[in-house]
């Protein structure tokens, strides 16, 4: 079966702080025509981190889309600079949470809306944590409360939907196997 | 601590096809102001649909904002005149994959994108599949292959790349739990 949409014209319809929005006109495989927009975003990390007694350590910020805040793992998007994702997920833990960590383990890449943004964002497993005294400052515009849990009190903001995002439901399906998997 | 955005002004940017798009000037906890831009979305729903012989159905389409072919989960968006998103998913399951079913069961709902999308989608669990003889037709301008998977055959879809986006990652994890709890 042939599926490939050919693009045959695109112009930029919003170029602003976050989001870069595009819309194409493509050539269907029936020699239709039709329309896509398409949101372009930079790329970015998230990380499942654990402490050393085994609690998952994640943020809990104001998301205004939803209006309300979300407990979410810890995410940064890529920025222009950031050569090396891996880097930058070592910055976005620091500034977020303030730990460092020994080990890093990339876990999948995930796309999470791939019907109409290109976002992609690599997700690592990380473990030996450590606090740092003096920190990477976060983002100004950012206020972020760390919340360490254990896999009952992650439940628990799954259960109240704090817990409701993509990635972080992934994270705790994640957590689960690995309980199985011990035993 | 205090994490509430307050909108002090609105505008839409872009009111597209299937992206609509909003600019907020927001009131941060600390008083300053600052921009979030928002992508509003009607819902949507997904699906984890099991045969009768336990494989799980997919289907394949050309993703525009990724250039290339994408194996998912059936999932569909609600349209303005869905009341019900089970009664919309059961459209979208037949129109895609030419299935009815049984059993229908909430797993979950999920945020792909809280950062900057208000997307919320619902997933289910599909039981007792078959085949209708004269299903529903699918929107024209969607070309779709649909993919019936042992667990290894879906595997080799993830590492190919081809299974790569959050909610199909998220159902193989499913299964993959699935299976372990089976022993």
């Amino acid at each position: 079966m042939e599926f490939e949409e050919k693009t045959l014209s695109k112009e930029v319809i919003f170029d602003g702080r976050l989001i870069h929005l595009e819309r194409e006109e493509v050539l269907l495989p029936n020699g239709k025509t039709s329309i896509r927009e398409i949101i372009r975003h930079p790329g970015a990390i998230a990380m499942i981190p654990f402490t050393m007694d085994g609690k998952m350590v994640f943020v809990r910020q104001f998301r205004k889309p939803l209006n309300r805040t979300v407990v979410e793992i810890p995410a940064g998007k890529l920025e222009k600079s950031d050569i090396d994702p891996l880097t930058a997920a070592k910055r976005e833990l620091e500034e977020e949470t303030h730990y460092r960590a020994d080990r890093w383990e990339e876990i999948t890449t995930m796309y999470p809306t791939p019907a109409y943004v290109d976002e992609k964002f690599i997700l690592y497993l990380v473990e030996g944590l450590s606090k740092v005294e003096n920190p990477l400052p976060g983002d100004e515009d950012e206020f972020i409360e760390v919340l360490e849990c254990t896999y009952e009190e992650a439940m628990a903001l799954k259960a109240s939907g704090e817990i409701c995002d993509a990635k972080t439901l992934y994270a705790l399906l994640y957590w689960q196997l690995k309980n199985l998997e011990k035993g």
